[in-house]
């Protein structure tokens, strides 16, 4: 079995924007009422998720862990109730998909953030989320101000509260940012890519596993600059004084394989260890064409994964295991189809 | 012979860094008086540099291009008036390291950049320090904010006097942040691979190249996450029916080798064409280890180099060719050993 731990809904009924241009205007001129809650029949979304299902058969993956579209959270507008409300109808959606195809989709949610907001409503949105959908994870975006960077560092006690709750539900997130409002940073080229590698070396100077142990953290985009430039972290690890990079994140630090080419993705598989790689195509996502080198879709990372030069072992803990020790939610939805998927 | 592209004077006399804690004691308190302009002797210099040959002659490189230390341009402090003397202070201390070991050291300045300020000072010191001392180049920072990246992108025509600037005295512009003031950034393992990142983003988007076609930027630290990625930036360019990448960056965008790992490298060589890419260390740099994996220093990267399933053609354009084209005022300062010299 073949387990995608990255994939958004970017295909979603145009309703759910919408709603979010209604929300958005009455932002800005409050004689405008406030939307009406996105109603849409299964039969449309069964409709929308058609180009996941096909990329599904297609490359040969089964489960797509699932979750609204990254660019869209877009935590800085608004206030607190805008981004409440707007999570809400996006994971609603997540849900409704992840109950017409239990096969296909499990359920992880887009947080409520807001900038310099406690996190009291990301809280109770993932206890809604895991409790009452059976979502197994959540995106956590570490700049909700969208490229501004005014949140404190991932490893600050402001997150703590929101740590205790992913530590209680056991379930792992995501760290990935949405839209840039900076125009420096290009959203998909630049932003996701930072802010990849900005955690990590967050990650990096601090203890944050020792206070959470069990916390478990998925970096995508392949991790960023990470394994590209793995010796310049094993060196500064080294002059801070800080653990071995591998033991650092051997219990809490993962990577996706979002990398759109062969010799990338056997970088990453020959540098990070592979209990610490999971698959991901981030599919239908950042880039959409097809790789006039290959012949194939840049985002079809299976591919990749295939054509690497590892053991069979680890190409199962990449594909499979992996994601169900780091979201182990997972194996409630999707059981194991052999005795093999629970190796790591 | 081999060139590094890539070394700033991070071992400068103590007198350096007292001058600037002077001039930042003067910004809280106007009763502080101007501090004196540094006063080091020839002795001082030689002495200072003392590391930076021993590391040339244990790793077989000739000639640092050599700027002041990046960290510590730390443009978002003080004023344009702050950011002048400290530039000032720190390319004449390069001047004197150039003119005492003229064969070991070319110059290339700091620029004395202030967040929202016009580039005239920018102008004015880079005619000051390639006309008057013999410079090749400069470091320009695309974020003078210091993490919070405030500064219209590189793109920009805020940019443009100073670009023309370049093109006139045909020097190129390596972009290099400096220290970061946002927690979220730590410097050397985020803020500055996020810059490279970020720039050659910036780059792909936008006809900078068709306006000044002989413009040329070095992206250092191996261009960030960009090789790694390079089938996502493939990708989103063939998206963005923008032109190929190596037919975008061939004239114009550099990368150097400072990536501390042989992977790493091996990924770079393979991935970016063989005529952009530079030998650098950033030696005495970022990380001053010895990697225990191979018993060297991180940052001895002409190793890797060496060790690289590459042409000699390639290997000796990377080493020297390359930097002699796209630095050609370095051919005025260190002349051509043989022909071979000018290979691009």
């Amino acid at each position: 079995m073949v387990i995608d731990c990255h994939g958004h809904y970017t295909t979603a009924p145009k309703e759910l924007q919408v709603f979010r241009d209604a929300q958005i205007a009455g932002l800005k001129d409050s004689s405008i009422p406030a939307p009406d809650l996105v109603n849409v029949s299964d039969d449309q979304l069964r409709e929308s998720v058609q180009p996941q299902l096909k990329f599904q058969s297609d490359r040969g993956t089964d489960v797509t862990i699932f979750s609204p579209r990254a660019s869209a959270m877009a935590h800085h507008i608004g206030d607190a109730r805008t981004s409440l409300d707007w999570s809400r109808q996006c994971n609603d959606l997540i849900h409704r998909v992840c109950e017409l195809y239990p096969q296909n989709f499990v359920g992880v949610c887009q947080l409520p953030q807001t900038p310099s907001d406690p996190l009291a409503n990301c809280i109770s949105e993932l206890e809604r989320c895991v409790n009452s959908y059976g979502f197994i994870g959540c995106n956590l975006n570490p700049d909700p101000s969208g490229g501004k960077w005014t949140a404190p560092p991932l490893i600050d006690r402001y997150w703590y509260p929101f740590y205790e709750k992913l530590v209680e539900l056991d379930v792992p997130a995501m760290v990935h940012v949405s839209a840039s409002c900076n125009p420096n940073f290009h959203a998909t080229g630049a932003h996701y890519i930072n802010a990849d590698t900005t955690a990590f070396m967050q990650f990096l100077t601090a203890d944050l596993f020792k206070d959470f142990p069990t916390l478990r953290m998925i970096i995508p985009h392949g991790g960023g600059a990470v394994p590209y430039h793995w010796g310049r972290y094993r060196g500064l690890a080294q002059d801070m004084k800080r653990p071995l990079l591998a033991d650092l994140i051997r219990h809490n630090v993962f990577f996706d394989t979002c990398v759109y080419h062969q010799a990338g993705v056997d970088l990453l598989l020959k540098i990070i260890p592979a209990d610490n790689i999971l698959f991901g195509s981030e599919m239908v996502g950042a880039v959409r064409g097809i790789d006039p080198e290959s012949g194939h879709y840049y985002d079809d990372t299976k591919r990749y994964i295939d054509a690497a030069a590892i053991s069979d072992r680890d190409r199962q803990k990449i594909l499979e295991g992996n994601a169900r020790w780091v979201y182990p939610r997972i194996n409630d939805r999707i059981p194991m189809p052999t005795a093999e998927g629970t190796l790591r």
